[in-house]
């Protein structure tokens, strides 16, 4: 039911995703809209179910408030469903903090993580790029970060299958002494991190793809995430209007089309299938409230993936480790 | 004497600056080094000084312990010219946290202002976006975020000639609720501001050019402005990248070659001219430590408009008037 297009988009891309990947869904939200949308697909209902609810949380609604009071809303209701054992994970483009709150309350944390974190992926020039947290947590703590790092590091070997990710400390500059004091005691932790410190990091790595995980604070995290969304589409548009003006130009842009469109394709985050909610006990996938179908179809295949490759347990044993 | 290709890139720029703008300058550090890169441009010395120093400080060393130590370094002898109403302003491209220092430490800051800070000016879809800080500051208080978002306001009225600047508080939603206590506080403040407050704004908006002015701690600005930087960097090697793919998109690419040009100039971070430093007695414009003569000369005629515009004048009367 969440998101700028639900329930159309999220049931379209939900049955792509039950074509190309073969899962059996829950749909879960107002039956008959639900319903509706099913039957403007011309779906008959094979391996698709409706899981009535007759709650919903609004995007601009305060997540843990919203929680308290609709014990009936859709986001509950998955999380139980996951629970009870009845689905194994969770997407949503509704309200991510209420997303991520139920998952808390109702699956819990994996012992020894203070705090869940939302990991995204960043199209980087030489290869993916894991950015944690892009928006879970404000105000983290040094402490914190230093989990993110650890469950950052397990995320890109077992979904992206990066044999050896170099792990950076996101900051203003390349010393260990720059940044804030936050930043500062974080740097020494990770020195003695389980994982191949770079030591700290700037923007611009988040695309040069050098470094494949990169740590920070959810609120920086999900400024550079929605900075960068955002200056992907201002250059498609930027570009395509200066080569719309001249007449060779037009030509050699139609000729380039196929080129461009790939080039576009990259940059697209409906491409990287939503974010995952790393260090609670299941699978929660985060979409963006503007998610098209086939962002949807692909954040069911990042859940897919989540659950086929343990990630979780993983996840589990690497934070036990410590 | 500062940045990665100095004293050769910024003695370059310095004479392009005043072909172009015709200043005078004073260029400071050692005097031999200077000298050389004068002869190799075949300048005789006409309206350029050299005022010799010493020592330096080092792109890597700690700010302020280094101006403590290196009382004849560059950073500190430029400011000493402003102090003394030998010059106008002060360009550097040296370490940034040594201007910022120095500044503050020679010339002062305007009353009422308790931290200065960075102006970046990013390319927006409709016209350039103002974020300030860009790095000056980290922990920045919620007073200060407010200080910042007057003397944003000013800038891109005096220097942009924007009529009537829309300022917006850089956050994770829009929703006056969200974000940190720190960003939460500072939207209370901004409501009551002398300028034309919009609410919260996200990362996608520093390229949507909606809102002029975009208030951020500098931590996060300076994420945001190097990773732009670094996205524009990659987005130009990737198009070229698969436009020198097949034939038919190699030619589709010779005959928009011109047009791809202007798009990258426009993303183009030498073209902005470097960041003031906003909140000082005096004018300093702080340059990026790559630096090429282009982005230089801009920067000097950044500098010469601050000082055209008298707008440290307006910023004070600004800040006065709160």
């Amino acid at each position: 039911m969440g998101g700028d297009y639900a329930p159309g988009a999220i049931v379209q891309g939900a049955l792509w995703a039950q074509t190309e990947f073969g899962v059996n869904l829950t749909l879960v939200g107002d039956e008959e809209l639900i319903g509706n949308e099913l039957k403007r697909a011309g779906k008959t209902g094979e391996g698709v179910h409706i899981h009535h609810c007759s709650q919903m949380v609004r995007m601009d609604e305060s997540p843990l408030k919203a929680l308290r009071k609709k014990k009936d809303s859709s986001i509950m209701a998955a999380f139980d469903l996951v629970k009870k054992g009845k689905a194994q994970a969770v997407v949503s483009a509704g309200n991510s903090g209420a997303t991520i709150s139920a998952a808390i309350l109702i699956l819990g944390k994996i012992k020894g993580v203070e705090r869940p974190a939302l990991a995204g992926i960043f199209p980087g020039a030489k290869g993916s790029v894991v950015l944690i947290d892009v928006g879970a947590n404000v105000d983290t703590r040094a402490r914190q970060l230093f989990d993110f790092g650890i469950m950052g590091d397990i995320f890109a070997r077992v979904l992206l299958g990066i044999g050896n990710p170099k792990v950076g400390l996101l900051n203003i500059g390349q010393e260990g002494s720059k940044g804030n004091e936050k930043v500062r005691i974080a740097h020494d932790l990770f020195q003695r991190g389980p994982f191949d410190f770079v030591g700290n990091v700037e923007g611009r790595d988040i695309f040069s793809g050098d470094v494949q995980v990169i740590v920070c604070d959810g609120f920086v995290g999900n400024v550079a995430l929605k900075l960068s969304e955002g200056m992907a589409e201002t250059i498609g548009v930027m570009l395509e209007r200066e080569m719309s003006g001249q007449l060779t130009s037009k030509i050699g842009f139609w000729l380039c089309r196929k080129a461009f469109r790939k080039f576009k394709r990259h940059l697209d985050y409906a491409e990287y299938g939503g974010a995952p909610v790393l260090g609670i006990k299941g699978v929660a996938i985060v979409c963006h409230g503007s998610s098209t179908p086939k962002a949807i179809k692909n954040a069911i295949g990042t859940a897919r993936d989540f659950v086929n490759n343990h990630a979780q347990e993983r996840l589990e044993e690497g934070i036990a480790a410590i």
